[in-house]
Formats: structure tokens, sequence, C-alpha cells
């Protein structure tokens, strides 16, 4: 069986236990010619799916009356998929929903590494560095590297911290966020457990 | 009298007590013919400036040794004026230092408003919203402009505000950020009161 959720940079398949990525500006999804469940959050490859009958949208089976209007259905799925606790995925966004009870209970959206990272260098090439993921949390920043990368991770981590709930970790960046929530679940492929209850 | 300070979009002018922006892009500093005191972070133009006698560069009077060598000389300098507190400078990155008891305790850079509104809009266009600085930071979000109004705006009130300390807020985004940080001491030309000192 082949899953597939495809998200603003690239479609991510999975095929039996293998998962692997094509860019969406190169990827031709007529190529193709099995069946693929797939949810997808990009508008214009939305559009380029409706017309192939192999492509089956699995977002039609979900109930989406307890979201809201323009949520991605990534997330929606995998709020569905725990009882209790944040959900952290990080890819091109970082989108962080809480579920409490099974219920859902908003959530916000944070810049994904790459972006982020785009962001700091565009604002000025004195701030072109990778974030250093090892950085110590508790002791405010003396240098440019890190100046940055406390912004970046000890605001999400606090934030996150806050909320006091079990942290389910996903997307292609879970690793890299794992070293911040060390006490994390992580699932890097949790959107296609997700998706397997609705096929 | 003339001061000027000098970022990486703008030279910010305050003449007597009018103030007044150039476009980096644009404006040529040789232009000038009387005497400007000036501080620069901006790499490019310090070159360009240099050569100019009438430009007079007051970094030179500062003694930075309390701090990391490659940060910003208008950091330091707001630094400097005051002996106990938080600044939030909002220009196209917003740098938040902590001064205890007169000692730079260390500090961190988050995007400005228009680079990190960019951020969005670049991952995907469903995140092209200019962010809402009248959001109820108490209350999850649940749609797509509050959720990442939230990222930006929480995340940043919530660390600034754990440090307990008076918060002044200086730069050219310094009203729309006193919407979130309402009991900061706003001082849109701190920097320039910080400079006259050395002069």
């Amino acid at each position: 069986m082949l899953l597939c959720d495809i998200g603003n940079t690239s479609y991510h398949f999975l095929k039996d236990d293998f998962d692997y990525k094509e860019d969406v500006k190169v990827f031709n999804p007529s190529d193709v010619k099995g069946l693929v469940y797939y949810i997808c959050v990009n508008t214009e490859i939305k559009k380029i799916l409706l017309k192939l009958n192999n492509w089956i949208d699995i977002s039609k089976k979900i109930d989406k009356t307890a979201y809201y209007e323009t949520m991605g259905i990534d997330r929606i799925i995998i709020c569905e998929s725990i009882q209790d606790g944040v959900i952290i995925d990080a890819g091109s966004a970082v989108t962080v929903d809480i579920v409490n009870n099974g219920v859902f209970e908003g959530g916000f959206i944070y810049p994904g590494i790459k972006a982020m990272s785009d962001t700091y260098k565009n604002i000025s090439s004195a701030l072109n560095y990778e974030f250093n993921f090892d950085l110590n949390l508790e002791s405010l920043p003396k240098n440019s590297r890190d100046s940055i990368s406390y912004a970046y991770l000890k605001l999400i981590y606090t934030e996150v911290i806050s909320l006091n709930k079990a942290i389910y970790l996903t997307g292609g960046d879970s690793l890299k966020f794992s070293k911040i929530f060390k006490n994390a679940k992580i699932d890097k492929n949790l959107i296609f457990r997700a998706m397997l209850k609705y096929i």
C-alpha cells in the first residue's frame, strides 16, 4: 500500500515500512500507476490530484467539525490520532497543537529550521549561522550564533513546556528538535500511522 | 547637531528633535556636508564612511570589553545607557538585551515584524497575514492568522516577562510591540539619547 502526505515542499511517501520524499517542483504524480492514499495541504497540487483516479484523498473521511476551517489536514489527522498531549510537527513549518482529553484546544505555527535560518541570513549576513541545538537554554547567550539559536529554540521550548503535557515529536526535523525536547516521544511517521485508520 | 544610527536597512537621523530615515540602498552619505556623529552595524556602509571626514564614528569612544566581539554597537550603546532592565529594540531584527546592576547579562536576536511576516508568507501563501497585535495571549489560537501571531508574539512575551525586569522598548516598531508589552517604557529614540553621552 502506498501512502502520501503532501506538504508545501515535498511529497512524502510511505511504501510498506520505507518512506521517501519527492520535490513538489519536479515530481509528476501521474507517473504513479497504482493506488495512492493521500492527504495534501498544497493547494496547487490538490487541483492536479483531483484529476487522477488512482490518487485517493482520505481527508473526506475525516470529521473536521472540531477544527478550524483553514487548518491543515495534516495537523487535523495527527490531532485525531492522540488522546492527550502536545504534538510538534517539525517540517517547513513547525506546528504545535494541543489535544486535551480527545479535544483540540488550539495550536500555533512557528517557522521551520530552514525558513527561520534564511530569515536571519536575510536580515544580516552577520546572522548567517546554523542553529546550535546543543545550546544551554538556561543561560543567556553572549555570541551571535547562540543569540539567534536561543531566540529560535528557547522561546518555543518555554511555551511547550508550560503546557505541561506529554510531547509528541514528528516531521522531518524531529530528531533535531529531540535535542531540545529530551522527554518527547519521537515518531517521524506519526502522520502515516494516523492516515491508516481511515483506509 | 546631526546624529545617525545606521542599521541593515536604513540610515536613521536625528536633527535637533526631528528624526527621519533614508534607505541604505539609495542614500549617498557624501551628500551630507556638515558633521555627522554616527554608529553603524552595516559592514558595507562602514567602509564607505571611513573615507568621509565629516562622518564621526563614536563607537571608538565606547568601552566594549563587557560585551562580545560580534555584538552590534547599537545594542552595546543602549545597554550602556541603562542600569537595570530588559531592552527590546524592535527594528529589522528584534534584539532583547538584559542588563543587571549595570552589567550586561546576555541577550538574544529575534526576527523583526517584516522579516518574520515574509518568512510565513514564503512557507505558504496560506500564511500570508499581518500579525494580530490585539491577540489574546492567554488563549490558544484556532485560526491561521492568530496561529502565526501567537507564535511570533506570545513566545517572545513569555520569555521577556520571565526575566522579571523593567522593560525598555525602542526601535521603529516599538509602538506595535507596546500593545504586547503594556508596561514597557517606550522611547523610540533611546539610541540617540545614548549616543549623546559620547559626543
